[in-house]
């Protein structure tokens, strides 16, 4: 059985499918590894390390993949790259589904079974293949981050005999993974934080992490509290006080990340122009969502902007900017998917097609597109 | 008495010499406060705050300072900026006044009394005046945010279900105001943080903040440790042993912070090409010395550039990048500096010549060069 690994080719795209932990452990449980000269170089990994752990460098994509059984992959692959790919071949990687399905449609073509990771479903066996927690997470502190690069003020409060320097305020909007390491990273460096979510119950995590939850608390909103983790519907009333009592919040703040996402579906606008007018100048927000819309209409994919004296950072695949730690969680949650897949004694590939992973991940078999929600997407022009 | 405050025109420079609270201080004072237009847009202050605070804003450089019976600066003026200040006037600025002395000849012989605050003497009551100390301690918190800004991995432990990221290593070098600074910041965000320093009496200070000292502690270190808190010259044999072990632990740091300057001579070089092959790939050096040319050899004055695997950060004037914070502590400096020098009856400039802080920081006045050690310079090409 051999594993291919090459050098991630999309714009932007540090990251690398393979750590050499992770080789180590491939060739432990049997497997050829091949990985693509300077696949690793800008996740910080070496031609030499991964030759240490047992890895065979390859100068060419061809010879990484061309006769592999496995292909680990970050991003789909381009239609370039699909050419390469042998007749039956598993290729695990981010697929991005729901876009530029020419791409699925290639991979099905090409006789390749492919696996989506944002598809594995969340549950607690599948914990460690969770790629959308691991990169999020890295996300959500590299957002802090970025904040501070292009903020014209320190976090922490400083006393110096020139004075008081005061702490930056700091709002993180949506508390999922990455906000919530948003918040830990924004408390780190000295600021003071709150957050919001729609799920009341993320106030008890927020308070956890020394952050202030933003909410109407009222019965309503105490009900809502105790009655689980997922979202419910609040009457109309509520969120009216609620929109009121954020925008006098936003104007407070030196700092915003917002972090709001719907599978499949655009981001929802958390920030609207007339709230950007009412922060300070040299104000910071960060949009996490900016791929996905954006949760402010004035972010801009891939720029850092200005408007109304306030600076949006609207950096894309936030993740790959955290290139090392990003690729070697992935390369761990990679190690989780494809260990099981793994048969110990013929040392090859045996799926078990009942496992509800494999049938919630798995998009293209046999030359066709498997998932009924892919397949029933239209071609883009 | 008028002051005068202009845009700053020198290159990446965004500070300002004014904030709105000295503004109100000054005309508390009997000032009348002029400003050009735009000049604190970058460090985030608006006209309409420094009108409210009851300057006059103005549209040129020459109408802002052009009258002005006081001028107050960050940066030294450009050779274009010296005939539009008036005769006799009190310019108080950063005045690097080692470097390009035609400036200073040129302020000289346009009978401008110029106040190098470089120069102001590091005694108890002019603390409060010391731009040196304010803005080095922004510069030491910027050089690790600038540090986690190239740097593939998280500073913090992170436990995930993918598995643990290990706390990144940050070791600084040269524990004075930006050393300690850059120590607090990258303990606040989870590092292992070390520290360095030729006076034995750091060791003290580097433990307060949560940090190693790394030192041969032998017989010789302990006894200069209690001596004080100057450099005292150690033994050949000490530096030979200190030196190896400095070495030992680079090797080990995925990132450097190196702050060392010696007052009106080169930098000295604390990171050898040779320790900069021992890093691991990925691995990061900020050296703040670099207008001063440099801690570490490789490191190339206003460039990030990469060696060996090793990204080398040399951002020039790292206190502006923290513009808003570091315009706030500067024209607090400048505010105390100046307000002595107010007459409270006459609301007029009335100085005290025997003054030491005076005698100290002033390098023109009366069409010549005050400051011996300036007028001993010899014009540079």
């Amino acid at each position: 059985m051999k594993i291919g690994i090459i050098k991630e080719r999309r714009e932007g795209e540090k990251r690398v499918a393979a750590s050499a932990d992770t080789v180590k452990k491939y060739i432990q449980l049997g497997a050829d590894v091949a990985i693509e000269s300077g696949a690793g170089l800008s996740a910080a990994v070496t031609d030499d390390a991964y030759s240490a752990a047992g890895a065979k460098i390859v100068k060419t994509a061809k010879e990484a993949i061309g006769d592999a059984d496995v292909v680990l992959k970050v991003r789909k692959p381009t239609q370039d790259e699909i050419p390469l790919l042998k007749k039956g071949a598993l290729l695990i990687s981010l697929m991005e589904p729901h876009k530029d399905k020419a791409i699925v449609d290639g991979i099905a073509n090409q006789g390749v079974r492919a696996f989506a990771l944002e598809l594995v479903p969340r549950i607690t066996r599948a914990q460690s293949m969770d790629v959308l927690s691991s990169q999020s997470n890295l996300a959500g502190y590299k957002a802090v981050l970025d904040a501070a690069a292009v903020f014209g003020r320190a976090f922490p409060m400083m006393m110096t005999a020139a004075g008081t320097v005061p702490p930056a305020r700091v709002l993180v909007m949506g508390a999922g993974v990455a906000g919530l390491q948003a918040i830990a990273t924004a408390r780190r460096l000295g600021a003071i934080v709150s957050a919001t979510d729609v799920r009341p119950a993320a106030k008890e995590q927020v308070e956890s992490l020394g952050g202030t939850f933003v909410a109407v608390e009222d019965d309503e909103f105490k009900q809502a509290e105790t009655a689980g983790g997922y979202a419910k519907e609040m009457s109309d009333e509520y969120k009216k006080k609620q929109a009121a009592l954020i925008a006098e919040t936003i104007a407070k703040q030196d700092i915003v990340i917002t972090t709001a996402l719907i599978p499949g579906r655009p981001a929802p606008v958390l920030v609207t122009e007339e709230m950007v007018k009412t922060m300070k100048p040299g104000s910071v927000i960060v949009d996490l969502a900016v791929e996905q819309g954006g949760n402010c209409p004035l972010s801009k994919p891939g720029e850092v902007v200005e408007a109304h004296g306030v600076t949006l950072v609207g950096h894309l695949n936030v993740a790959s900017r955290v290139a090392v730690d990003a690729s070697a969680l992935y390369a761990k949650n990679l190690l989780n998917f494809l260990t099981p897949l793994i048969d110990k004694e013929s040392k090859s590939i045996k799926i078990n097609e009942e496992d509800e992973i494999i049938k919630a991940s798995t998009i293209t078999n046999d030359g066709e597109i498997t998932n009924d929600n892919i397949k029933a997407l239209k071609d883009e022009p």
